[in-house]
């Protein structure tokens, strides 16, 4: 499974937590497998929560609404009890049910509990955590249902727990590095497809659609994440495919990722049709040999601010005196920011099995934006690439 | 624009509301036409804020990272002024700027506000808005800088803001209406184009695939809600496509949709593989008189608990005489659940250009999901359709 059970265990120990309770989508499908369709497509809305208790002695459990039950039987939930509320009209008394009809008429047959927050209190009292420390995502849950929460159980000790899920996610378990690896694969291979489509006077658009249609064929999720721009507009770091036409002797800028089994991609790749001229191949190469130096200085027990450090001084050394940038990476897995920052104040070490987009941006206005962002997994002897894609400025 | 501001300026009046912030994705770019890329991928993390003032003598704002300011120039925005947050590296002082680049590097060049909270005080000082009554929409800002706020402005009377931007999205303006249209299209496009690679043996997540692809290609995005399940499969109401393989006989549900231009579609049909039997038949025969009468019955003025009781009795009354169901239809726009419902204890009265999905699906374990949902402009004369496949079951 994905959830990093073991290092779960250990923090909720180390911080005497009793209980974890995910809320957002992301945490939810991390720390259950948990997947359902209107929690992912409408945050802020329907309500499911995780409930992930510290000793073996108590079992896991979703609380979700009763529409939301037959992704507990059919998807990829390795928590099989649920806390149900809500009306939901399915027929479940059927002679042809299957194993997996008979689980949901079960789920659906359990005591509607009204509100998620009953749900979840209930879901507490029965596992005797209703007087337990209880780490509480804070952003999933509508704040007027913790509030009830708080009042139903004024003997929990209620701390944020959006902080504890990082600190676990931080570390990737090897089902988790596949599908990273996935997406990064989807990615290259939508990047690829566009750029066979790239010659003077197709328009950025078209080239997001083919990499979508790849990113799809791949088996992967298009999530609105990926920047393309071409010549001036690549400055512009969200860049989104546009209606402008490509143009002879100018770059084009791919930056971001897609989603593959619900982890993300973030990766940057530069090209341009046909020679860009010296000052973009001077910059890209001092970019590329900051992001380049970053990752081999990559291995565990190394200092995230000394990452940051080597690739701003390579940029700066080899090309671009003035180079600024508020980090050189981010952690990344189910959520496109995990920990840790490759920034200037991050004290952290690197552990091993964190996966890293290392990247070296640059956006200057009226010129061009320009990048190198590959994705690595940290291991003992340091990084070990999940992006196959070479790093030089690519002239189609 | 997308933005209902007439209405807002009423609803406002009467609820004695000064301001309005709205902090969800949906709303912040139903309100502001911004659309910032990790503010809709990453729920819960970036903070980005539309405030909207009630009367025409201050200026409407955004709160946004630095990091997102590009959006505010290059996309919808009808928003022009932004206070900003945080640290972004982009040079801009070179020579070859554009109108757009000069407008941007402005925004770059603002103060600094440190974080989305003191943005967002400044912006409502800024306004004489500190003593005001605030609607601030409660699920997209984090509860540790909604605090904040409340800190700094003691004199203002803040209160939730989510129930006021659904009541404004309730009633749709004619660009709301052209987009949810290119969503319906963009979504019956799809399905059509999965149906033709329906024959037995084919896999659930090959017409998926298919049905992505085509979306793309007609400008939507896919958002991972369109379920697709056959056979059994089909009576599993949030159905995913899967690895299972088409068998003659039995039928193939779609339901759900896309965005398109960020609004959302949510439609069903169903489909067979040939001749799938006579209770299929007869169910899905009562199911479409229950949808289509309720549709006839819609005009501004009815109740919506009256349609709901049209859906239902017809639906019954036609031959499946134990149907349950807890709503047959709901309001959709930029969010997929926009108000009113069409639900039993549904007091409002449906009101002119409201969208509604139209919808009675029956759901029975071991045989199957059986659906027809349809989407209408609510016009004076009554339901103009957004949809224009027919209602039959599809033999294919």
């Amino acid at each position: 499974m994905v959830f990093n059970e073991a290092r779960a265990r250990k923090i909720m120990a180390d911080q005497s937590i009793d209980a974890l309770v995910a809320t957002s989508p992301d945490n939810v499908t991390y720390a259950s497998g948990y997947w359902a369709m209107s929690h992912w497509a409408r945050p802020g809305g329907p309500q499911v929560y995780a409930v992930i208790p510290a000793d073996g002695g108590a079992s896991p459990c979703l609380i979700a609404g009763s529409g939301n039950l037959d992704h507990v039987v059919d998807g990829e939930s390795w928590v099989t009890e649920a806390y149900r509320y809500g009306f939901f009209a399915t027929k479940t008394d059927g002679d042809a049910l299957s194993d997996l009809d008979r689980r949901y008429a079960a789920l659906l047959k359990a005591p509607d509990h009204g509100d998620a927050a009953s749900a979840l209190v209930a879901a507490l009292r029965d596992r005797k955590l209703d007087r337990a420390r209880l780490a509480i995502e804070e952003t999933g849950i509508q704040p007027a249902l913790l509030e009830k929460v708080r009042q139903e159980l004024p003997h929990a000790d209620i701390v944020p727990g959006g902080r504890v899920f990082r600190a676990i996610r931080t570390i990737k378990t090897s089902e988790e590095i596949e599908r990273l690896r996935g997406a990064v694969r989807a990615t290259e291979h939508g990047i690829v497809a566009a750029l066979r489509l790239a010659k003077p006077g197709v328009a950025e658009r078209d080239l997001m659609a083919e990499f979508d249609r790849t990113v799809i064929t791949e088996g992967g999720v298009p999530v609105s994440s990926m920047c393309i721009g071409s010549g001036p507009r690549s400055a512009l770091s969200n860049c989104q495919a546009g209606d402008r036409r490509l143009v002879a002797g100018e770059v084009i800028r791919f930056d971001g990722g897609v989603r593959y089994r619900w982890y993300r991609s973030d990766i940057a790749r530069i090209a341009a049709l046909g020679d860009p001229g010296d000052r973009v191949k001077r910059y890209y190469g001092a970019l590329r040999a900051g992001a380049e130096r970053a990752i081999e200085a990559i291995r565990p027990g190394v200092r995230c601010a000394d990452v940051f450090r080597i690739a701003m001084d390579t940029v700066k050394k080899e090309g671009i005196a003035h180079f600024e940038r508020s980090h050189t990476g981010h952690g990344i897995g189910i959520n496109n920011y995990d920990a840790p920052d490759l920034a200037p104040k991050s004290d952290e070490l690197i552990e091993e099995n964190t996966v890293l987009c290392v990247e070296t941006p640059y956006y200057e206005l009226g010129f061009a934006g320009l990048q190198l962002e590959n994705t690595v997994v940290v291991r003992a002897h340091g990084a070990e690439p999940l992006t196959s894609l070479g790093n030089e400025l690519r002239i189609v």
